[in-house]
């Protein structure tokens, strides 16, 4: 069963409410389009700065929340929403929200592993000035498949990839912020590799570029395919890029290459603690 | 302490002897334009096919690894043998073997992974139709660090390079035959997704594109920085593909960007059950 999904590469300003009113006109016009999934950027209601987070912070359910419950529920959609900055018990969050077409907070994505990167002369970003990392695996069912969410920097890591593959997952989302200096390099052959490695549909959603921020976004929101081919793609402008995934083809691909269960368990071993736990 | 690496993309044919006397051409020429490291491409000596793998098979040591231990003390270079189908206990492998700049045979890599793809209209091919597996890890220290084996189909499992990095490697090869199938979509992005994930140099090595062979090997011979920028490849020709490989710009990168300390070690955990043993 194909389901196209849709990736909102959406401008954000530093003035919450027009970030969630441009949020929901996207969202409108993608489902419009005929998307029955809808992802959101990280970080889409705040500029993406360790300043802004804790004054940007909100609980979830909340403000922002309740208003793409509703943008779901009146559009009869999915919505990842990207990511915003959470707070709960005084600790700082960034955190994705994920809605049924009814309207109803299925889950949501504590971003896992925080940003540190140092690249003198570039970009000094460190995550932990100001957030805390969450703890959990996140994945929610639907009619089309099980999706698993991660938030940019946990790209990172091939062992989340792996686990929400091992768990089941065929399509596999990271709202994200890439940046010019790690984008070039990094972001193509990792969603390339995490979707050969795992033969799995994987999908990044980033903001679009604005060279005044204090923090200047890649772009360049992507989806591929479980054979590692770029499926659809864009450069740095605002834009909504649409796929179609077809769950039945992560099947065929593993017939054709059978590597998760050749994997060498008596050599290697990846365990997921937290479920052991 | 930078050191020289060359990848000899060379053509092999179904002549045995003409495969070794080429590979040493090639070799000397290598060691005389300045490379301290030498490495060939899988199955170098035999065709890839395995009705073939049987019929060519040798010991290591043997006729082929003593004229590779010959090549590396008369030009004073380590070589990296690509791999040739070995025989021991009536047992066939596809065996990397590794020779110091005194012709020493220092150890040898037999392939874990055993290639199983059937694409329909394009490929089949399943090496344990004649071919065992190998089940050790197997790494060598130079004067400039520390370099971990793969053979081929091994890239395609990044547990190996991971624990190859944890195990202190700054540079992995894979000597490797991908084919046109499988080489465009998967090549590249694992290359660089296994040098960004472990922050490590890897290089794979092909043999040239025989139009005519069986099996027709998609060359395009490659390495990668630890950044995950790609250094020097070529096209499908036979050739030489030089590279300098600075170890200390693995540290550079691991400081930039310190995501092997922010493993989530308390979400999950990669064990070399090998080690535990």
């Amino acid at each position: 069963m194909t389901f196209k999904v849709a990736l909102v590469q959406m401008a954000v300003t530093a003035v919450k409410s027009e970030n969630l009113e441009h949020a929901v006109t996207l969202i409108n016009k993608a489902a419009t389009n005929g998307a029955q999934l809808i992802i959101l950027p990280e970080c889409f209601n705040s500029p993406y700065d360790t300043t802004c987070f804790p004054k940007y912070a909100e609980s979830i359910p909340g403000p922002t929340s309740d208003i793409l419950a509703q943008a779901a529920k009146d559009n009869n959609v999915y919505i990842i929403g990207g990511s915003i900055p959470e707070i709960d018990n005084g600790k700082v969050y960034n955190t994705c929200p994920v809605f049924s077409p009814s309207g109803e907070l299925l889950t949501k994505h504590r971003k896992i592993h925080l940003v540190d990167i140092d690249v003198p002369g570039k970009i000094r970003f460190r995550e932990a000035d100001s957030l805390s990392p969450g703890c959990d695996f996140t994945t929610f069912d639907t009619p089309y498949c099980k999706v698993g969410i991660g938030v940019c920097y946990d790209l990172r890591f091939p062992e989340l990839a792996h686990i929400y593959g091992e768990m089941g997952c065929k399509f596999l989302v990271y709202p994200g912020a890439f940046n010019r200096t790690t984008g070039p390099s990094h972001m193509e052959p990792l969603l390339r590799a995490r979707a050969v490695d795992n033969e799995v549909y994987v999908a990044l959603v980033s903001g679009s570029r604005d060279e005044t921020a204090s923090y200047v976004a890649w772009g360049h929101s992507t989806v591929v395919s479980p054979w590692g081919d770029v499926l659809s793609t864009t450069e740095h402008l605002e834009t909504i890029v649409y796929c179609d995934i077809d769950p039945d083809f992560v099947d065929k691909v593993r017939t054709r290459l059978p590597i998760l269960s050749q994997k060498r368990t008596d050599m290697y071993s990846l365990t997921n603690v937290v479920k052991r736990k």
